[in-house]
């Protein structure tokens, strides 16, 4: 008599990968992480699990989705009061907030981690997702030109880790906000939250919300005008100014998007767009934004974003710590990537070489091949427990292993092409 | 007029890292990953978040400790019905049973996660605590030579990650079992736990335990004689048979004891001891039982332990999947190590070399040179904001950056002793 099965099974939502699919996120891991130290970014990782005050201290628009723990037999009321975090910029805020003596500014980090949201799961939409989060952060004032490096570095990244068709849309919200301020209009936030709106709800439906918001027809007219300029290079100065709005802080943005897209083209290739619709969702970006499209799929949204913001950690701290980053959508891009067929699966295993365990072998001569190669650097397993080699070179190939090393007389046999060849532990190499 | 200033403050228990100790994390982590790699155990991670079902189905101990999710603004019942992880082989048993036909057997693992209990936080224990757990598993039978591997690959890494002063404590659940069972002892599952006290509490005390469970004094004598004996070598077979006690499971235990052993002390130098008391406290265990002391410090709980089951997931699947696996207790050992000083921490940043902007400076040709360094390997950053030279060596010495390049004359200066030499961005190499 045995007790009724529990299935196994993951809950929807929370991806999981097979050995095959998790070899290319380590691949991409390595990658990103390369390329962000190789500009001297650290890595800093933070626990999981954040007090909630901590995680409400940021925006309300996520809290319906925001998982908080309790314990199962609950003795500490305490603990209740915690959650998982979703995102890493809230965490990072609280980490900069109390580490402050112990860091040195401008303080430049990366962190790789996953957040959770209790969303309605989709194609790249998981409640379970990594992201990579690059950020500069300085006290008192971080100079212009990080807006530069920063999606120089990102951009790099992707490129690296296989999606050569990007492209940055960047912008900059002093422009929006100082032509809405130049127009009159009184609700400048709710105007650049709708404004952001424009390529998901095309322009009538912007003027149907601006019109909500009381806006007049000619303030409309203008917030859509500058709103679809869009431009591979530096004329969008000159499309705004055309529009005859008269406003400091426009001429700021105006200024700094220019200064901020001239460096950006010398440090990267990844070719950019201006678009002036790009505002991104959270209020607390005050300049420079970004966001990461991948061009020639039919994915529509972003695989990142980020930007400029004057106060990193306002509710936390009273030093003012401004700073600039983005984010990359690691497990959107790679379950993008996998579907669209971007990216194929390859080796179910790292192993290079299988010592195979042949009647009559003398195990420890296997043994000490295996480490022999392993010394240099060759990835090998031994096949300890023996039996019929049909079953040993099956194992070897539904893993993928390449070579197969025949240990009693020497021999390593390329598992792709056939090929067998006497060789030498001490000298032989695989092919790349 | 501002609002009340939230705490930035972590959760106790929640360990999280400085930049400096989070580079000694990283390097830990690496070196582990590139042991079991060479190997060939391929890397697996699993949702943070299982179904309460599927963490409840192996035992009811951890129970008390587990946390469990919800949504700060529920909608769904079903949510309610998940928690975190308390260790990694429910997960993995969870794994390989959802994906058994997708994986090659014997399929070699390893998974370095966090894992989450709700204890109280001591020195080496977190309520957050990163484990590195490798595991082989095999259908039906899983040959004996892997009950060796696994400690050797083990103490491999270990070593590897500078814990050189260790010891194996081995031993074989089959022996005591047997024992007991030759000693006509019903309660051998109770008596088994008991034994598996003795170092903690002393054989006063596990005499006292095992009177409460009706043993005889002969059979307690006997036991306390088998449970205290403690051997650097191959003599324990003899003597246990010198107590006299004859049962089939006790002598199949002392051959696969003997045999594990011997191929161990073949494949690592880590010395070992054979401990009989050793049982561990998991019932799933069936053989061969391990754990890992530090050797030489003040530290006496084990920095990682593990052993043979003969079933991996028999509550999720019919499958029978024999396999014998350790865990790696990572954040403790990093915690002690730190805590002990067998460890000290370096730079606060992998950069190797920061560009200063002096005034004057060329910024293309900052960054060209930047470029060129980077292109050959060489971490490095510019001080892109510029402004008093002071103020930027000053950084690197902050951070710990051991050259600073000088763009305006070629000039690189080494840090530490101050020396300054002429240089080429396409040729100079840091030393190491």
């Amino acid at each position: 008599m045995s007790a009724q099965l529990i299935k196994p099974a993951t809950i929807t939502g929370f991806p999981e990968y097979l050995p095959e699919e998790r070899i290319l996120e380590q691949q991409m891991l390595d990658k990103i992480r390369a390329v962000f130290e190789s500009h001297g970014f650290c890595s800093i990782e933070t626990p999981v699990v954040e007090k909630l005050e901590v995680l409400l201290s940021k925006s309300a628009d996520t809290n319906k989705e925001m998982y908080v723990l309790g314990r199962l037999q609950a003795e500490e009321k305490e603990e209740a009061k915690m959650g998982l975090r979703y995102d890493l910029t809230v965490p990072f805020a609280r980490y900069v907030a109390q580490h402050e003596n112990d860091l040195v500014f401008p303080f430049k980090r990366y962190q790789m981690q996953p957040c959770w949201r209790g969303e309605r799961p989709k194609l790249g939409r998981y409640r379970q997702f990594t992201q990579c989060d690059v950020d500069i952060v300085a006290r008192e004032k971080l100079a212009l030109e990080y807006d530069a490096l920063i999606p120089a570095v990102v951009c790099e990244a992707w490129q690296k880790i296989g999606f050569e068709n990007i492209v940055l849309q960047i912008s900059n919200r002093k422009i929006l906000a100082g032509f809405a301020e130049g127009l009159g209009i009184e609700k400048v936030g709710d105007t650049l939250r709708i404004l952001d709106k424009l390529k998901k709800i095309g322009s009538d439906g912007v003027r149907e919300m601006l019109t909500e918001l009381n806006l007049s027809t000619k303030q409309i007219d203008a917030c859509l005008k500058i709103a679809e300029i869009n431009t591979t290079d530096l004329s969008f100065a000159d499309k705004v100014h055309a529009l005859g709005v008269q406003n400091e802080t426009l001429e700021l943005g105006l200024n700094e998007l220019t200064e901020c897209v001239k460096l950006y083209a010398s440090l990267c290739k990844v070719p950019y767009c201006v678009d002036m619709s790009l505002v991104r969702g959270f209020d607390y970006y005050t300049g420079t934004t970004y966001e990461v499209q991948l061009v020639g799929t039919d994915f529509a949204d972003s695989i990142g974003g980020g930007g400029r913001y004057d106060n990193l950690a306002s509710t936390m701290t009273k030093s003012k710590l401004p700073g600039v980053g983005m984010s990359m959508g690691i497990s959107r891009a790679l379950g993008v990537a996998l579907k669209l067929g971007l990216m194929t699966t390859g080796a179910k295993s790292p192993t290079e070489v299988l010592v195979v365990n042949v009647e009559g072998a003398d195990k420890t001569k296997m043994l000490d091949v295996a480490e022999k190669l392993r010394m240099r650097g060759i990835k090998t397993e031994v096949y300890l427990e023996g039996g019929k080699l049909a079953k040993q070179l099956k194992y070897a190939n539904d893993k993928k292993i390449p070579y197969v090393w025949f240990d009693i007389d020497n021999m390593v046999k390329n598992m792709e092409t056939g090929d067998q060849q006497v060789a030498d532990p001490n000298s032989w190499l695989p092919q790349k």
